[in-house]
């Protein structure tokens, strides 16, 4: 059996490794047009941060071999072919034309199956100037090595850095230092467009900001502006240059399906390849995985373009069994994704707030915060959750989280509840484990669980940071009570509204202090107390709600306006 | 409406929060024995290891406020009374007798519902001279205390644990020093014998040996011996006496029903109160929740005595949502335990291996240790996990995790995946985050399912590190062979049987030089390199295997066995 793979980084191996293990004596080759192959491109950013010490160790095994074509000939058993392009498919004679970029001659490579792992190509923006010196994107190891030279050698003082996606800002948090000004360009109105809410994309601005990143939404970049000897010099952004040194586009990919769509395979919707459940193209004796194909959203059911490396390897492992005649299918994704940067952790796994208002659900959110470990644990840290639920039913539909304290661990959980199509009841009842270094006794996702249950009971009214931004710009009659304890409402007091500071302990006693002719809304440091005065006060006054997750979300909006 | 509640950690001061929130108007008073409530037990540990600095730290709450009866009064509105004991129910008045300890005043208390939260009841062992000074257990804060002060006054040289079950080997780890010994003494022939299975007990007790804790396990421990000034001097193991300065019995608790008991409540097969899944007791008035009732386990359905602070405080959730009007149910649980002792995460959830059999299941498990962030990612660490599922239809039934990488991430998602009655094939499937910080692209968890899988389908022969010891007890002809790098090898080498080394890189090349007439069984550090040796070689050889595992869980067995 013959099983030839285009593609060698994520997909491709993964899929020559599993054959291999299934069947000995299938010859297995695959070819790439780069010359490595098998790296770990997720970890360029890490490489950049210097948290990586050598660009081969993003190359290397877990026992430290480099996977070059030797290791695949010796180890795996598997024959790879680098600096080799796949030029067209003849699905007829089952075969595909190639040629060899180091020497230029040109040979077919015959196969019982076929397999594509082709990824993304990379996306230039219209950018004028983009072929200056010192411009770079973050896809290979070579550019990453040639970007950490330029900055050890101290030549970049200004970095700008195009697209505040995913990559735009592990790489802006990876070059920003006290040394080395970070300029972050993004079209939209906020980070992380794609991936997060408007509301939890704002935790991660606000973390950018006070890190000294200068953000610029809304921000059209003009042209590339570069000296006499073709490096890199300026940028211009709404019609005012500044000086830059080093500029890295990071508006991510597009798939790759040149090859597939002359060789007539259906190109789906999303503009990536359309594969059956067993990952097959429209030919049975071609398959295809990995960043090049669409996947299936488990929320909806329908088709979505979501690359990532998780995936892609899952996929590489369906597509070996089914060559290798087990029947195996790739499931529907919750499109689960996950990043640090920043000091934060933060992530995402099913639809977003306005995503599944589109698709008609009627939705209830609830933001929570709570700590990862109990507080008297030495580290702990707060994490912010996103539920976003169908009201009615309480149906989980998404989740996004973010903070300094462990959220992934959080968000996997979620992912689970999403592929068992579970409910708010379903996480409130979730035996998590408990021990103080991992979770504080109702752990934070039960906790956010239970938000969302009260406020769809209406146990009390709760305003969410960019209600009470809209009440502010309203100028309602709102009265902001702080029920935090003096020393951190000292070091981080509520701005913006009229405030009246009693602390939870003294509420019962103290409050007739508050005008009772307000709308009044409790305000703590992570929503709890806020909650528990809410709860006391509704008794006493007509309208009362508290500020869901408290300072912890609404400071980031309070940061903002007051810029 | 009044509300008494009897007991004034977790449970009790749970309910009285949630209705107090819900029931403004309620007068809910709180009663406790001790002097002092609501305080965080499980920190004990972590304040005997001086991670917790002061006592007072656990009885704090997240914003440092000292949870005491003026914090309930003042902050909750709740009455708390301490040093007050229930004496007896009268529930044809709705009426509980109670004695002031302080005082010695008796009264009687109005209900409309009771509470009963009072928890667990120490358990002292039938060992002679329990009664020596230095002998405590660590249940309540003062013991702790007094143990802390007692170490840090340099009295203690030697101290010795009795009984090693979850909070033993706690206490072991915040004790043991170089200037301290401990020993721990377990009547079973393993540690942890009720939470986990004796492969992963193992894990455990490799690593407390390395650390130099003096295990003895099918102890006795005859009695205790004290000097002229009473304290304790000295305790007798299977006729043999050991000198020590503090003894700390961990023997666990029973579930404290006298007063349930005597008011004609009924106690379950289990011991513990029996209650409806909406926490009421045989009496609609009374409601049960915390450590003194029981549950009801998810795979099995059967009744089951799990007491842990989070059911507690979810309990507690539920009892006040039902006395306040709100229907709310308390659903099975996993029995999902987790702790941090000796570097190591431990955990479990579901059924145990013998467990599962002895309820008839025909039970396939698996082990497999991978690593818990991308190996490129400067902290990264080991994980172990064994899946319990049915052979057949791949239903997890349970599941185990050690390991000094994160593990409990892992375990929450298994304990979801029980809630649901998922199947390995769902957890294959999962769409977990990835980014190198936070695991490899195949998470571990989906490459431990994939094990399990490659297992039941018979992908190649595993060998667990139990039936390999038995095979070489029975002097069967194996050859081990040892496919890591030779600083590997040089490192930790393979103990116990014969081996031959050769890197997977050459074994293509090499394999001839194995034995054609032996049982080949392949050994890596983690068990993925010997999984790619034994695919390749069961075409070469009769009968090839792999370690599951590898040396992670080798390694603990032969060091057991070189002892």
């Amino acid at each position: 059996m013959k099983v030839v793979i285009i593609g060698g980084v994520a997909t491709g191996p993964k899929v020559a490794a599993r054959l291999r293990r299934l069947s000995p004596e299938a010859d297995i080759t695959v070819i790439d047009k780069g010359s490595i192959v098998s790296y770990g491109s997720c970890g360029l950013p890490l490489f950049l941060g210097n948290l990586v010490p050598k660009i081969e160790d993003l190359r290397k095994t877990s026992a430290g071999l480099v996977r070059d074509t030797q290791y695949f000939d010796g180890t795996k058993g598997i024959k790879v072919l680098t600096q080799t392009e796949a030029l067209a498919i003849d699905r007829a004679k089952k075969k595909v034309k190639v040629r060899s970029l180091e020497k230029g001659e040109v040979w077919e490579l015959d196969y019982d199956y076929l397999v594509l792992a082709t990824g993304t190509k990379e996306v230039k923006p219209p950018i004028p100037g983009l072929e200056a010196q010192n411009v770079f994107t973050v896809r290979h190891l070579d550019a990453a090595a040639q970007i950490r030279d330029l900055i050890r050698e101290k030549k970049v003082k200004h970095a700008t850095i195009i697209g505040a996606g995913l990559i735009g800002i592990e790489v802006a948090d990876a070059l920003n230092s006290p040394r080395l000004k970070v300029m972050l360009c993004e079209s939209q109105p906020r980070v992380l467009a794609k991936l997060l809410d408007p509301d939890i994309a704002l935790l991660v601005e606000d973390k950018m900001l006070k890190r000294g990143v200068d953000l610029r939404l809304n921000c059209r970049v003009q042209k590339l502006e570069k000296d006499e000897e073709g490096k890199v010099c300026g940028v211009v952004i709404n019609d005012e240059k500044i000086a830059t040194d080093l500029v890295i586009v990071a508006v991510g990919g597009q798939p790759e399906v040149a090859l597939a769509r002359e060789a007539g395979l259906t190109i789906g919707e999303t503009g990536a390849i359309q594969v059956n459940q067993r990952m097959q193209t429209d030919d049975p004796f071609i398959y295809a995985g990995g960043d090049c194909v669409e996947q299936i959203n488990t929320v909806t059911g329908h088709k979505t373009f979501v690359p990532l490396a998780s995936t892609a390897n899952k996929q590489g492992r369906v597509i070996a069994d089914n060559i290798a005649g087990i029947p195996s299918e790739f499931p529907a994704i919750s499109a689960t994704t996950a990043f640090q940067a920043f000091d934060l952790n933060v992530g995402r796994t099913g639809l977003g707030e306005a995503q599944a208002k589109e698709l008609g659900f009627e939705v209830l959110t609830s933001i929570s915060t709570g700590l990862d470990a109990a507080h008297f644990y030495p580290v702990h840290g707060a994490v912010t959750l996103k539920l976003i639920a169908e009201k009615a039913t309480g149906r989980l539909l998404g989740a996004q989280v973010c903070g300094i304290g462990e959220a992934i661990k959080r968000l996997d959980v979620l992912a689970t509840v999403l592929k068992f199509k579970g409910t708010i009841k379903d996480i409130q009842g979730l035996d998590l484990s408990y021990a103080p270094p991992f979770a504080t006794a109702i752990d934070v996702l039960i906790h956010a669980a239970n938000t969302w249950e009260n406020k769809q009971k209406g146990v009390v009214e709760t305003i969410t940071p960019f209600e009470l931004m809209e009440m502010l710009n309203r100028k309602e009659n709102i009265t902001l009570v702080d029920v935090r304890e003096p020393e951190e409402t000292k070091a981080n007091p509520v701005q913006g509204a009229n405030t009246v500071v009693i602390p939870l302990g003294e509420l019962r006693k103290r409050y007739e202090e508050i005008p009772q002719d307000s709308h009044v809304i409790t305000v703590c440091e992570l929503g709890i107390r806020g909650y528990d005065a809410a709860c006391f006060l509704q008794s006493k006054f007509p309208r009362v709600g508290f500020l869901e997750g408290g300072m912890s979300t609404w400071g980031a909006l309070g940061y903002k306006l007051g810029k």
